[in-house]
């Protein structure tokens, strides 16, 4: 028996997200299905981060444990060969066999995308947040500034969360605009529902001016979902690596 | 009456193509059924780029006559109300009433985009072409610099194709690469069928070593399809924009 860690990217908008649901297919479903019929087993993966519906991953996390003699190196060749195009395993290694993808201290990167332009463009209808309105960069990134660190992010978390502690650290974002594209990069420990596309949707408050950067402190302290901004739509965001600090 | 040229992009994944078809649905049939029942007259536009099944636009050119009172520069807005996602108008404004798009000077420019990485990225699927093999972007360069210039294009056109006259002007292509993505800039006043996919094609073999860039040359004087490398998939391909010398 061994434990192997794939490391996977997915286009989410064809999915209801990555947990299995109901109402639609999911990308784990899609990954224990495929596992479960290629190894003749019953394979349910751990993931690490449970995106939204429509939300993309350059590199979701997730372990399983299997009793196949494929060398774990070998999992992410065998798997693309049957699953669908928008679902890609980039890497595949063993790890130890206690290693929790969702326990485990890591580092979350998120990164969502803003087409800011005069008219959308159709190739990255999927793939961004088209806003027409002009971004004030500077006036964004102070607004982020605030909520570097530890805090409690229960303003900044969907009411339909069942987590009790909102305590979160984040450890960096940076706004960022190269042509038509601004891009929101979000570094932290661990993240609550919701709450890279709240913080999006409040910097994006920032940038046109509905807001003053000092309001985030405000927003922060008011511990409501309400005094935050609103969430910016699931196609912006995208997951884009875990890093753990015991890594495979 | 007055004649309203259109700039238009588009995701061609879902389309056979500009041009109307039997099998299936050109990005043409839909501007011309939306512009023909938004103004209750029977519009034909004219197309400058007949771009292939799943090849992109940034900048498609159409033209159109009307007798509607609608000002020439609110018909981007008018059309992209009733417009499906992935068509969207980027500009209109009215032109001289002997304005072509195809038979007016201009200066087409294409990009084809690829994807060098070691596993295929999904969200890039449909918008770029996957290589795994290492590309010498040196060699890719030293090749395309053959084909500067004014030549008999015959290696490098579909066989398929009506044209007589087979001796166009490329003035400039340039091959870049940054992080994971190669590009290959090419414009020109003109192009043949498949002309640009399969400079990609030959240009990509020049990359892997598999040709050595002085081989384009005697490619370009075999003046025969079969000297040439292979077309290029069409997701890799835009038509970034057209630059007319009367422009409007």
């Amino acid at each position: 028996m061994k434990r192997v860690m794939l490391t996977i990217a997915y286009d989410g908008t064809n999915y209801c997200g990555w947990q299995t649901q109901k109402n639609g297919l999911a990308v784990e479903e899609v990954i224990n299905n495929t596992l479960s019929e290629m190894l003749g087993e019953d394979i349910c993966v751990i993931g690490a981060s449970r995106t939204d519906a429509g939300v993309h991953a350059m590199g979701n996390v997730a372990v399983f444990d299997t009793d196949s003699r494929i060398p774990a190196d070998k999992f992410s060749y065998a798997l693309n060969q049957r699953l669908p195009d928008d679902i890609v395993v980039q890497s595949s290694c063993q790890v130890d066999a206690g290693f929790h993808p969702r326990h485990c201290n890591s580092t979350k990167t998120y990164e969502y995308k803003i087409l800011n332009r005069r008219f959308p463009l159709p190739t990255e209808r999927l793939y961004s947040h088209f806003l027409y309105y002009d971004l004030n960069i500077k006036k964004m990134q102070d607004a982020a500034d605030y909520l570097v660190g530890t805090h409690d992010f229960k303003s900044f978390c969907s009411v339909n969360t069942q987590v009790k502690d909102t305590i979160r650290t984040i450890f960096s974002i940076n706004v960022e605009k190269s042509d038509e594209t601004v891009k929101i990069r979000v570094s932290g420990n661990g993240f609550l529902y919701n709450m890279v596309r709240i913080i999006s949707g409040t910097l994006i408050q920032a940038g046109t001016g509905q807001i003053n950067p000092e309001d985030v402190k405000i927003m922060l302290e008011a511990k409501d979902r309400n005094a935050a901004g609103p969430t910016a739509p699931a196609r912006g965001l995208t997951l884009v690596g875990i890093k753990y600090q015991n890594n495979c």
